[in-house]
């Protein structure tokens, strides 16, 4: 007989539902991978009403989640409920009793993923959450495994599908943020309520994981410097292209250390870990990176830059992580290797704490787009405060005169690498300045 | 005292050096990571008088492979030699010793890996061998473990960094095929006989591989019909870029199944394997990718397309990939999980053959150029005999005319998608055309 891995699901949404095709549709090739199949033994869905995908068997249905905790058929629970609570209570309820358990839930990893892993390990069981981060690019994987031997430098992603949509078609349409908003939403690419997407929080979510993994560090999204997208205009993504840039939403993280001398493992400085705008190069890899997809590209100390990129969400996508993980899991029931690889990459006794720089630290290039009345002097005294504050101004252009000297005029400068608490100071003091009519809108250049 | 694998390294060139290097300079994160520590014992090189990176330590050095396989504190032989043999020698005795082996060999992998991996799967060790295949971009994995899920629809990858290289030169700089090759060999980029990279048969050895972990299919490199690019010429180069083309040597795996009905599993049809120089689109993902990068296209069913990119060679990329695979192997010998992922992605006894479609079956559009000479009704002729081959002719650029009626000047073609043997019955017939003064250059077109 062949050997069997049981199957309970909470949740029944696109994305479980998406796992259950895949384990239904390629059921023969899963088994001549794994040898041994995967069984789905019972579902937990919300609402008994709902009409369902014909992929859902009626006769594994419940609407009690414990019925799926409670049964000794199922070695792992894949909780695709999503959010902190109850979500939080079935995987610490399913780890306590033993069973392994694979998620998609970002958030719940972000805020109370290291307590989850150490109950994990204590129970002896696996956590697996590749589904957590870009969908369907194995990003965990690799960091977890593939680069293993190397010390990563640094990440930059675009890790949010539905703020990259956003700013695509603000970008490809001339459209503003309400619109491109409104659009996501009629597409199925954004939320009723977008503010975790929109806001950067969704994104900070995953590079907690993501630094976490890299870096072998206790990081909280909290940490973590967060902007989103809702200030950008559309007038802000047409400037930028008129300087060769194209702005998109990034989720950054480097590691400040010392250079390493010899073969000397290189001290361990501060972690640049941060969520917001930037302005990228329009020739380079990340702006090509667009509508709904995904991309991370890693830069290892030995390996170089490594790309990947692909659909970062959708049904389809995501359940291929999450049923490549119950494969995973299941080599690991097979072989009794449980716990093989540590989910945080490195094993509990050697995580560390390290500190996240202040953004007042952070030196970069600035986008400033200032609203100023039309009158002689303006600009000379915004350049002087600049200055003052030891802030160059690399470029500057300024949009045509207005109809009306009281309607305000945008002018835009790109400054040359500046100390980001200098920016800061500086345009505190410019939003006080006479004939500056509304707040100086600032984005970080990353060029590299 | 920490739990140790014992290394033995046969071979000491980039690769190997690389991989002393990383071990050693990486040690505390490896160990965090793997919960014991990889100690080098005993590293094989062939020539005792050889200047060496000091990373190499002089008292593990011996120059007899023997003593590397002879030693029984050697947990896992690591295999930088490359070529058929002796290396294939090594790598058998070292299976059948029970140890197990990490190798970047693609040449022996895709001649003789199905032998070698029954043989390691009969002594329960384990074959590992990521860096086969296009450096430090952890493909292997990828196919194996991250896509267990999904059915894998097709791939193309670019994973020959020389061809690659030289056929940017020729793209950037205007130069012809065999000044790029002489600065790709001043560079380091090319071997003194660059044989197997310009002609082919090395990214023919990485598709063997590939197409064999996504398909679960007995694959021989003689079944994969090769093209290399050595007589790609820069008018070539120059005429593809007039249309909006790039040229880039492709390896190419689809599986051309029936379409799946249902929950079916879809009906095997013949694998379309296949190396060749061909036009890509000047905007496609495939064209930016430049100089000596790699990149590895896969087209999931679920999944839908995932790129992965970065440096196909070098020393320390593809060290990244060995080490990474000791790290496994090390984690497979502390869970006593040997065996766990079967090497090939698939079991062996749910291997099958698969037949590859010939290339006259191929459809595809085509870019041809003619060398004729100028006179009239010549051009009416050639597109006379296409007609009747059932090859529709696109766009067509005719050179400006030279100075002398003797000089023959080039026509060129670009053809609507037709049948490979169409195409080629129509040149055959072109050939012996009066006025048709050499050989009709082909390159085939992917639009995808």
């Amino acid at each position: 007989m062949a050997r069997e891995i049981g199957i309970g699901m909470i949740g029944c949404g696109v994305v479980g539902q998406g796992a259950l095709r895949l384990i239904r549709d390629n059921a023969r090739s899963i088994e001549a991978r794994l040898g041994g199949r995967l069984v789905v033994r019972r579902i937990a869905a919300r609402d008994a009403a709902k009409e369902r995908d014909p992929v859902v068997p009626r006769e594994l249905l419940t609407f009690d989640p414990q019925q799926v905790l409670d049964d000794p058929s199922v070695d792992v629970v894949v909780e695709v409920v999503g959010g902190l609570e109850p979500a939080g209570q079935y995987v610490r309820q399913a780890l306590e009793r033993g069973k392994n358990v694979v998620t998609a839930n970002k958030m719940l990893l972000a805020e109370h993923g290291h307590a989850l892993i150490e109950l994990a390990e204590s129970r002896g069981v696996d956590l697996y959450f590749e589904a957590a981060v870009a969908g369907g690019i194995p990003i965990i994987r690799v960091l977890r495994e593939a680069l293993a031997s190397d010390r990563i430098l640094g990440l930059r992603g675009i890790v949010n599908g539905t703020s990259n949509y956003i700013l695509s078609r603000m970008h490809d349409e001339g459209i503003g943020f309400d619109e491109a908003l409104a659009a996501a939403q009629a597409a199925g690419y954004a939320e009723a309520d977008p503010t975790l997407d929109v806001g950067g929080g969704d994104a900070a979510h995953k590079l907690t994981i993501l630094a976490t993994l890299a870096y072998g560090a206790r990081i909280a999204p909290a940490q973590i410097p967060t902007e989103g997208i809702t200030e950008i205009d559309a007038v802000d993504i047409e400037f930028a292209r008129r300087f060769g840039y194209v702005v998109k939403l990034l989720a950054i993280a480097r590691s400040l250390d010392a250079p390493r001398e010899g073969g000397n493992e290189a001290e361990l400085g501060p972690l640049d870990l941060r969520v917001h705008p930037a302005l990228v190069r329009e020739r380079s890899v990340l702006a090509s990176i667009s509508g709904a997809l995904n991309a991370v590209y890693v830069q290892g100390e030995a390996l170089g830059p490594c790309l990947l990129s692909g659909l970062g969400a959708g049904s389809m996508p995501t359940a291929v992580s999450v049923v490549s993980d119950l494969v995973d899991v299941g080599r690991n029931v097979f072989a009794g290797s449980r716990g093989r690889v540590p989910s945080r990459a490195f094993r509990g006794e050697h995580l560390v704490v390290r500190k996240v720089r202040d953004m007042g630290e952070h030196i970069g290039r600035y986008y400033l787009r200032f609203a100023v009345l039309d009158r002689p002097g303006v600009l000379a005294r915004i350049a002087g405060v600049l200055g003052a504050f030891d802030v160059s101004i690399e470029q500057m252009v300024q949009q045509a005169r207005s109809a009306s000297a009281e309607e305000p005029v945008s002018v835009v400068m790109l400054t040359h690498a500046a100390l980001e608490r200098d920016v800061q100071s500086a345009l505190r003091e410019i939003g006080s300045l006479q004939h500056v009519v509304a707040r100086t809108r600032m984005i970080r250049i990353e060029d590299v």
